[in-house]
């Protein structure tokens, strides 16, 4: 298979890496796009992306630009140029999805994008497999190592939020900006993703609620000390009631979820026939988020069936919301609320919130 | 595909009972083998299994009596008469597994076990992937469901062994004769299936260090949560050494594998790559390890790439252990040893040994 990477930062370097390195010469990188002006060193670079949607040898394209400009115009022309595409892009992949599954349902060509959710961890791979047999009824998990690692620093050492982004941030597992990351942004593109090959629909991100950890602070951490509980950044999804929920979750002690250290990354799903199946790895990282990549690559080298996306677009409602919360004011005020509606939740006067299960 | 069950205990109802309840229609079960004598009640059930074997309508075996008699020569029978093999008999896998694995390739069927290692976790599956990349370097972890929920019970509910093995037969989770799980038999068979599949060789099982939870004692426990240990009887495997282990063996409680409640399975394993990747889930059970069998009836019907074994032979050998271990001896004399051989491993002496980690 004859293959161009787009984009050689991290993640593109970590699959021309692992191909090379691992001896997986059936898997021929023959062009490498990269941005005009970027120093190239290897003979196979260039940045004529032309030169590579226009060449026929080219089986497969492997885009590890980000963002949606211009990743979108690339993988499209691609497919209908009838390359198959693999991507480690999730806002592109969260924003377009039925509009991309179509397009590889229509031009016949495979479009796979493990990388984009949970980075090494084979997440979308299993999620997929799953649903064969059964219908997932859900899942529940830690999509983002960077915050997981900030909530880890706050909790082991104490320490207050700006104090452990930045030590996060110098070990290299944050961002210089993390809005993305603290905000929950990062982690709804990859809960709709999730949510989308879990039903085989395509959710909509307008109106999805979704709670960062932009604002807790070493009280809140305190707090849930004293209570034996601990703070995660979850991503969660229910088929029952279609609801989709982004935000800063309690669990007590000593469940596997409240074990997640570092920046790994962790989730459950739930089905009838097996119960709840977990999945814990790096979820980020060069080598990793390559070697998902690489794991995409070899599905279509092996001509591996994929699950076809059903043409309904779901808008997520909400209901009331019957769980307990913990609730901190910009007043500084502290409250454990029974139940909350959607419109309580959307509260401009709450500084830091969080669901307890 | 044209389906024959053999063998309709608790694993081959789960399986015909997926397969009916989802609408699996694909999958269709055109005989069910049972053993003279058994009531029957459902017109395909037939206790002449060379109705089975002969007809050459049936494309796939689904084999789940269990031990070597009469299971070896049905299996090996129908692979030579065309037919594709899938089974969750783990005796029968670890003993017979490069005869087994190098017949399905001299027919070129499928031979498939993913439900006779870890019940309901897709371990094999994710296993194998991960070899199509990387070499998987080794992994640690908990294969049986039962004797995890001995400890489960002996650490939470501070009873010694023969209580806990009994709450845990009362709920169903523990065999009347519990001697292939607590002396680690039943660990072993699936630590060399897993070993086979990681490395691509096959494993001999003679000599393999194989050590119980029988004789744990609830003051071992004890001494384990004043120096919060946490104990669990631990499968593990590691390439560069070939060495195999089955033993208990302690962990720090904040570990994830120290988490791992009741009767779930838990198996680290580790690549170049990605790192660490973790699967935890359902090991035993009617519909768990009956979804890991139709998960590989659908991987036939995909027509999916499955490793081939390399034709090495292994046999385990044991440089000394640098570890240290908890050791009790029968004279009741508890000591912490520094570094032990294969040989002091072995002592008569020896009541119950642990590995700290």
């Amino acid at each position: 298979m004859n293959i161009a990477i787009l984009g050689f930062g991290t993640v593109g370097k970590g699959v021309y890496e692992i191909i090379k390195n691992n001896g997986l010469d059936f898997l021929n990188v023959t062009k490498i796009y990269r941005r005009k002006g970027s120093q190239m060193t290897l003979p196979i670079e260039t940045d004529d992306i032309e030169s590579i949607l226009n060449d026929d040898s080219i089986d497969t394209i492997v885009e590890c630009m980000g963002g949606l400009t211009p990743a979108y115009d690339f993988v499209t022309e691609a497919m209908k140029k009838g390359k198959n595409v693999v991507t480690a892009n999730k806002m592109l992949v969260a924003t377009f999805y039925d509009e991309l599954m179509n397009l590889s349902n229509d031009r016949n060509v495979y479009f796979l994008f493990e990388a984009s959710v949970g980075g090494g961890v084979p997440w979308i791979e299993n999620l997929s497999r799953v649903g064969f047999v059964d219908d997932v009824k859900g899942f529940k998990g830690i999509l983002n190592g960077s915050t997981n690692y900030i909530l880890d620093r706050m909790i082991n050492e104490s320490l207050e939020f700006d104090e452990a982004l930045l030590q996060v941030q110098e070990l290299g597992y944050a961002e210089k900006d993390p809005s993305s990351d603290i905000d929950g942004d990062d982690v709804l593109y990859k809960t709709i993703i999730s949510a989308n090959v879990a039903s085989k629909k395509s959710f909509s991100m307008d109106g999805v609620l979704k709670f960062g950890i932009r604002n807790i602070l070493k009280r809140d951490i305190d707090y849930f000390k004293e209570h034996d509980l601990v703070c995660k950044l979850i991503a969660e999804y229910d088929r029952s009631t279609n609801i989709i929920l982004v935000m800063p979750e309690l669990f007590g002690k000593e469940q596997s979820i409240s074990n997640v250290a570092l920046n790994f990354n962790y989730v459950e799903l739930y089905c009838d026939s097996s119960g709840r199946l977990s999945f814990e790895g790096q979820g980020a990282g060069k080598l990793p988020t390559g070697f998902s990549v690489v794991e995409d690559l070899i599905r279509i080298e092996q001509g591996a069936v994929v699950p076809i996306l059903t043409t309904e677009k779901v808008q997520v409602k909400y209901g009331a919301f019957e769980n307990k919360f913990y609730v901190r004011y910009k007043n500084d005020k502290v409250e454990i609320v029974d139940g909350m509606t959607e419109k309580e939740m959307r509260n401009d006067n709450i500084a830091f919130i969080a669901k307890i299960n």
